[in-house]
């Protein structure tokens, strides 16, 4: 081999230069067999199409994880990595090439905005990798009405928690700011507090198994959204969603609205 | 090359199992060169640890890919792929082992939900792959202050959208439930409208735009955050946020709490 070929860097081989007749007279003298090992691996320079392979997942090992990877990135990380991670030592590539900080962002609501919940944003950002595109918002919104009622965080931590037996609160939509805000008013907690990092970090765990739940459920054919807009709210989209269309929303109405058409 | 070489996988290969011997073979046929490429694609097998390298973008060819992509995926699809497809076409690898199609889920707020507008959401998932970790929070967060405040739709896209000159509004936060409301009633026109979608995919071209004129100067080492949470909410922030702790958020209180300490 010429020192030219011996540095040449996969993106001059895979560019097609002067790499690709450097690999196709490497192939030439192999017979052909690397040559079809190298073409491969220039195909898989890009990522192959998303639905990614699932392989069902147990919500417990992923729940810990979330818990785990929590105290690494925040919440989206946390949620995102514990079934990212889980997918990696199943499946292996692709899942391998994606980088996991990047999921830092939605750490407190987005950049500490309070808006979507980092754990059903990371969680989200896991599932879509694994289900078909017609079918992504259909289990996504089932997650954010999972989240929206359930009573968080679960004890099912609580073999290695920090905090045990945490005071449950339910968010009412999947909003960082009204889950963080609810429970420090269940709890007496302020938001400062290890006590509500802590429960932040079972709520990753938590989604991130929830979504295995969903996941499972989607790929044994099992899913049914369970997910109903509550009876009050009901009302009001029969008109504002419905009639009017002038708002697009799945979320309760009244916690921000509480005053509507009172005077 | 023997037939159990010929159609050795990538990941068998890779597995360092019956492959890695045979493909030590064939790098020690060649003298070492060959080996040492195959050692280099092995260890691209999973993704270079973030931040990836970033090259300045042009807003404007952001701003219109993003209008341009919405139609193809939606808001969270249409932001990150601007940015992303950007990167592959001037970077390449590994913005290329990416699948897009797994942003979708961020449209309507998050599986139709409302919550985080879709545009900020993958604005922020494709700034997130090119900022260190320490500045992810930082610089997103200038994102959702910016978008809160803009008047939007810019009117930057009138020479190719279905729609010119169309009402702007201010959404008051990064929230789609509000961002759309509000232009629904500026506007008077239906969220089911044409108008409304038109609206929205200029929005995550601008979003986008934005998240490239944030991410320019913070490489040009020009950076400098100007959100401030409006004068009216500080009041809000001096106790809930700073001396109670009770909540957490940079959303502008009184759109959902126009009542607070009113009786």
């Amino acid at each position: 081999m010429s020192e030219q070929k011996e540095n040449m860097s996969r993106r001059d081989f895979l560019a097609g230069t002067g790499g690709f007749a450097a690999g196709a007279a490497v192939g030439a003298a192999l017979g052909g067999g690397v040559f079809n090992l190298f073409s491969a691996q220039a195909a898989e320079n890009a990522a192959p199409p998303s639905p990614w392979k699932y392989v069902k997942l147990d919500p417990e090992v992923v729940r810990k994880k979330g818990y785990d990877l929590y105290h690494n990135g925040g919440c989206m990380y946390g949620a995102a990595a514990a079934i990212i991670t889980s997918l990696q030592e199943k499946v292996g590539y692709p899942y391998t090439m994606l980088p996991l900080d990047a999921y830092r962002y939605g750490a407190g609501g987005a950049g500490g905005w309070g808006t979507l919940c980092g754990a059903p944003n990371g969680a989200a950002a896991a599932m879509s990798l694994v289900l078909p595109n017609a079918d992504i918002g259909k289990v996504v919104s089932e997650l954010m009405g999972w989240y929206s009622e359930a009573s968080l965080p679960t004890t099912k931590h609580d073999s290695y928690a920090k905090f045990t037996n945490q005071v449950q609160s339910v968010a009412g939509n999947p909003l960082c700011h009204a889950s963080v805000s609810n429970w420090c008013a269940a709890s007496k907690k302020k938001e400062n507090s290890d006590e509500r990092k802590n429960r932040c970090a079972k709520v990753t765990g938590d989604t991130a198994a929830q979504a295995v739940v969903l996941l499972n459920a989607y790929f044994d054919k099992t899913f049914a959204p369970v997910f109903k807009i509550s009876a009050e709210s009901e009302s009001c989209y029969n008109c504002h969603v419905t009639r009017m269309s002038n708002t697009l929303t799945k979320m309760d109405c009244t916690p921000c609205h509480p005053n509507a058409h009172k005077k």
